[in-house]
């Protein structure tokens, strides 16, 4: 049976594309950066589905089926050894590329973990580098670690070639231990690589006073290090050891899991449908969502993130990652470990990650599947007859989890018994740091150990919504709550308040308002819930998160102009996926991103839409972030709202869980009330 | 040994003050309302506690140990038969009355569940209600269910009399199930009783009327309930049974908890240690928390909740319950049961309740205390070692959940192992709901089955942090984060943003500011953290949810001042534990809640201060809300800030979960990528 057409391309998949591109692009060099599945064109996908879906089990309605799509990021190697970088997309079936585009040198490609390998070498390379260096006194035993960036946006004026930019620590190489943990040793340099030349071309010099002292004052020593403090994270490094009185507990389902999972794709789970894909930017995605057979959402992913930094000295404004289309939130995936990422019983997932030559391998447990727990469900208690009713909420969790150098992203979407959706992402890992002079504090962050500056920042991420409720033409509102005037017909004793709802009729970014309780929902004009007669809908209360602090008008605000509303719905089109736009690395303005999409003011009332979600945190560090700060989580809940005719999970049966015990009389010395 | 004195009063100690009351009122018919620990005044505490956290380990510092109090309420039934409401307070141990309180007539007391009896035989015998009911035709089979509950806020000008209101509802009896869900069958009148003359005094007719109706119009049928449909939701009950695809989710503690109780009320778990006492008004409370030895909170308490209804037409007005004040949340709590209302291994707590002889009994397992997995806590990979260090959160959960007639909420305080204290609390059971026309639709609320109006209301919450960092002198403040205009000298790039802290020197009622990112600080400024050299401190974002939208002035905005703002910071005084003040049911007006409180203008600047945290939820019902709502979940997360020199789960192994593991095979069909 031919693989379905969301499902990821497969290793043999990977290869066929590969070598059409090789056979493309003769007797050069071509140095491979992504290839992954092209997603079908929306139109034939919808057929494709609906025959999917009508279709007599066993039947598979392959005579629709769309073509099998790579999509091929590579780089030309020209005579003049300067990369041109290309798009391609092949037809894995049919062994031809599709569509050929060659992206000129205003935008960047996404980087791909050799190059930071560049950055690396070059530094060892350089003179210019190994002299700055050579400016410090380390302490014995330490040993220098460049960490390589992305750049940042690039400043006007500047030419946009490709670079990168190192930042410097030292690692305490006396314990043997190759992971103690060299961030808590900063050095204020940066060496900036120019990638096509493979050399480092500049050094940007760090201040590190603090209140007070002028932007670019350079106020260190040479030993620069030694009033910083050993940070160690990992068990076998720290002082005192782990603690020792914490008792397992253990997640087990005897019976099996209550899901199941058919072409490494399609999962099904408590009248639950859809699929998982993974891909090199944006990680899982979830595709053609359905619930007891209709049709909830077409696509959901985590579209991108930005995280400026607020720290003003120059170069830290450079410091602004686009963590999905800067690097790729699928190619920094973790390889997940049993009992250690999640617990209980698991089902993972492989990813296909290809290196410089484009041979692929398996990049395996990217994606981690499993039901969880979640509390009570719902509750009812007859207090005539004492009859409690309690049922549990039942959780299927899609997750994965991101490293991006010094810092941790936990993705994961919650699909619930109560008809719920929540996308969830959990920020820890190791905060940003900076040297800061003995003794000092700053206004851009806090001291968070010895010499140690944990810059302010934050962190704004985008989900993208895809919704096809009841089908692909939906049309969005938000309804607020507002009081109302007192009135003797209307409103005689003051308590009557009103709901007011605000049709979405043309693409547009739209704000939280929390005060007016303001809930978006995405609704099927055209199918009405049969009970209370209003259009079945899946609704939202967009968090109301900060925005981005950078001033309108800076290099930080303008590559990032989605970040100026929490909600963006746009008429959809096909590949239009990235909040940001296509190209983020280096950017001096986004282009293509949502800010775009909406000025075309599209119709988006009973239309094919897109509701883009944007919230996050601004993260001015804490002492208790460091070494490696405590999750913080942030959710967006998708709920139902009159979608189905009764709570649906009215049916969870509310049966006792046998495996529940009381504890042992010796934990807990008697008492008497 | 003495009972602790923060200990929840045993069924001696409460037999021991029933009969000093008793002998205080000789020849008298004395009805008790509630007998219930009065905590010792906190200057007394504050010495016994700090004499307790200094004393050797079995030293107990009985020399200084407070009285123990025991608060009395009960009605003085005088030869009029018109009862007289007292408090009294009664030291246990020296089996004295300290303290005699004869409360008048413009203050009612708090229910009880005996005085719902009382509306139900009134009702009985009630000529006016009989005939009244007559006038409809129930369906064959069908039973009348009077369903108590509060008047409500009297109206300006009635006479304070103690009043009852009668929600009617008919249940079908064909299936002999008591449980069948009546609610279904909403009925178009509310029998009022007077309680003290133990009579239905009037009968308010409610509008079935949909939109365009008036207020008042009397618009349904005789068979009024014809249009109505059967949602049942016990098991047994429903058409379809429940779903059978749900397999078990266990979880075990092989080697125990990880925590200690010692005295039914010292509980000690991954370093905290806290007391846990209930109370018929509060339910559970959290006392004398601290962490490795250093003082967080002296009290954790939910103090109030109001739920005003929407709809205008009257008596609906009247419908806004405190649920705290008015019927005792620890009244109301659900007896839990294993496997059921909590998974794992769990420790349960009593409480003690009186009926209204004053003869105590015991109210088993009001609260549950268990561990519980909350996912990953910290990571970080080291990319260039592949090293993964990762390590979940634990967190500890003391839990109780109250039934209101129709509804339920389950409220948690969780204590982590990263140093937060997390209130939480989920709404669900079954939404209120009136009779509705066939055919109509409304705009006070949503048709959710057939003839069935839920009606849009709001659930608004306080909780009372009332803290102790590092001591009982602490401050609080507000901080936020704002752009900062662009300057070649201070913020040449744009990138930099402003931290902004607001001292807050006087009693106040603040708000939420989510755009400002306003975060709010409970600090001690005599203890500097000696990392940041900044003050120590627990903080908290306040869920920025809307507030009461009643309009001001009217009755219900009155008596629910404490909804104005998000935050109140109030100067300490023993015995201002109640956010809407001590006495509510029937009010027409807030008095002593926390807006009293803030008017005396309070230094708060170092000194013993209470924080209030006012969040809520604007309901308006969804189908999906019916017949028993799915939990809608809220929460209040305290962390701390630079209170500690690191993240304090810096030390949690990060074993491997040996108990986890791979899907079996048969579930999940191969496929290769």
């Amino acid at each position: 049976m031919a693989p379905h057409p969301l499902r990821t391309l497969d290793v043999d998949e990977t290869r066929v594309a590969r070598d059409v591109i090789l056979s493309q692009h003769p007797d050069t060099v071509v140095d491979f950066r992504e290839i992954y599945l092209q997603e079908p064109n929306k139109e034939h996908m919808k057929k494709f589905l609906a025959a999917e879906h009508s279709a007599t089990p066993g039947k598979s309605p392959n005579s629709k089926r769309p073509p099998r799509l790579a999509k091929c990021q590579y780089d030309v190697i020209g005579s003049d050894k300067i990369p041109e970088y290309h798009e391609s997309v092949v037809d894995v079936e049919q062994k031809t590329r599709v569509k050929h585009e060659v992206i000129g040198k205003d935008n960047q490609a996404s980087l791909t973990l050799w190059e930071f390998q560049i950055l690396v070498e070059a530094c060892k390379k350089s003179d210019m580098f190994q002299k700055a260096v050579a400016e410090f006194k380390l302490p014995e035993g330490f040993e220098l670690v460049v960490e390589p960036w992305p750049y940042g946006g690039l400043d006007l004026g500047a030419e946009n070639r490709r670079y990168f930019q190192g930042l410097c620590f030292a690692q305490d190489t006396r314990n043997g231990n190759a992971d103690s943990n060299f961030y808590a040793y900063p050095l204020p340099l940066i060496p900036i690589l120019d990638a096509h030349k493979k050399e480092i071309v500049r050094i940007d010099r760090l201040a590190t006073g603090g209140k007070g002292d002028s932007l670019t004052a350079k106020t260190h020593s040479e030993r620069v290090l030694d009033h910083c403090q050993s940070a160690e994270y990992v068990p076998e490094l720290l002082p005192g050891g782990t603690r020792k009185d914490m008792k397992p507990i253990n997640i087990t389902q005897p019976e099996g899991t209550s899901f199941k999972v058919s072409d490494e794709s399609l999962i099904e789970w408590q009248k639950w449908r859809f699929r998982v894909s993974f891909n090199p930017r944006e990680g899982a995605v979830l595709h053609d969502i359905h619930y007891d057979g209709r049709s909830v959402l077409y696509r959901l992913s985590i579209s991108e993130m930005t995280v400026p930094y607020g720290d003003p000295r120059p170069p830290f404004h450079r410091k602004q990652a686009f963590d999905f289309g800067d690097g790729g939130a699928g190619n920094c995936a973790n390889n997940l470990s049993l009992g250690c990422d999640c617990l209980g019983v698991i089902k993972y997932f492989d990813g296909v990650v290809v290196d410089s030559s484009g041979e692929p391998t398996v990049h395996p447990n990217v994606v981690c599947l499993h039901e969880q727990d979640n509390g009570i469900g719902w509750k009812h208690t007859n207090w005539r007859t004492g009859r409690a009713v309690v049922t549990r909420q039942r959780v299927l969790i899609v997750q994965f989890i991101i490293t991006l150098a010094n810092y941790e992203y936990v993705f994961a979407y919650h699909l619930d018994t109560a008809g719920g959706i929540t996308i969830e992402t959990r920020a820890t890992g190791i905060v940003s740091v900076v040297n800061i002079d003995p003794g000092k504090t700053s206004d851009y962050g806090n001291v968070v150990s010895g010499g140690v500056l944990a810059q302010n920042h934050q962190h704004i991420f985008a989900a993208r919504i895809d919704p096809a409720i009841d089908g692909h033409t939906n049309t969005a509102l938000y309804e607020e709550s507002h009081p109302a005037p007192v009135s003797p017909t209307t409103n005689p004793n003051g308590n009557f308040y009103e709901i007011r709802k605000t049709p979405i009729t043309h693409s547009a970014g739209l704000d939280a308002a929390p005060l007016h309780n303001r809930v978006f929902k995405i609704t099927n004009p055209a199918s009405l819930n049969p009970i209370s007669g209003r259009p079945v809908a899946y609704k939202f209360t967009p968090p109301p998160t900060q925005k981005l602090l950078a001033a309108p008008g800076s290099i930080q605000s303008n590559r990032a102009l989605f970040t100026q509303h929490h909600v963006w719905v746009t008429k959809y089109r096909d590949d239009e996926l990235y909040a940001a736009g296509r190209f983020t690395l280096q950017s001096q303005l986004e282009k293509g991103g949502v800010a775009d999409m909406v000025k075309r003011n599209d119709n988006v009332e009973n239309e094919d839409l897109v509701v883009w979600s944007v919230f996050g945190l601004t993260h001015n560090p804490r002492v208790e972030d460091w070494p490696v700060m405590p999750v913080d989580i942030f959710r967006v809940e998708l709920k139902p709202s009159d979608f189905f005719t009764a709570n649906p999970a009215i049916d969870v049966p509310s049966t006792k869980n046998e495996a529940s015990v009381l504890v042992e009389k010796e934990c807990c010395a008697a008492g008497k009330l």
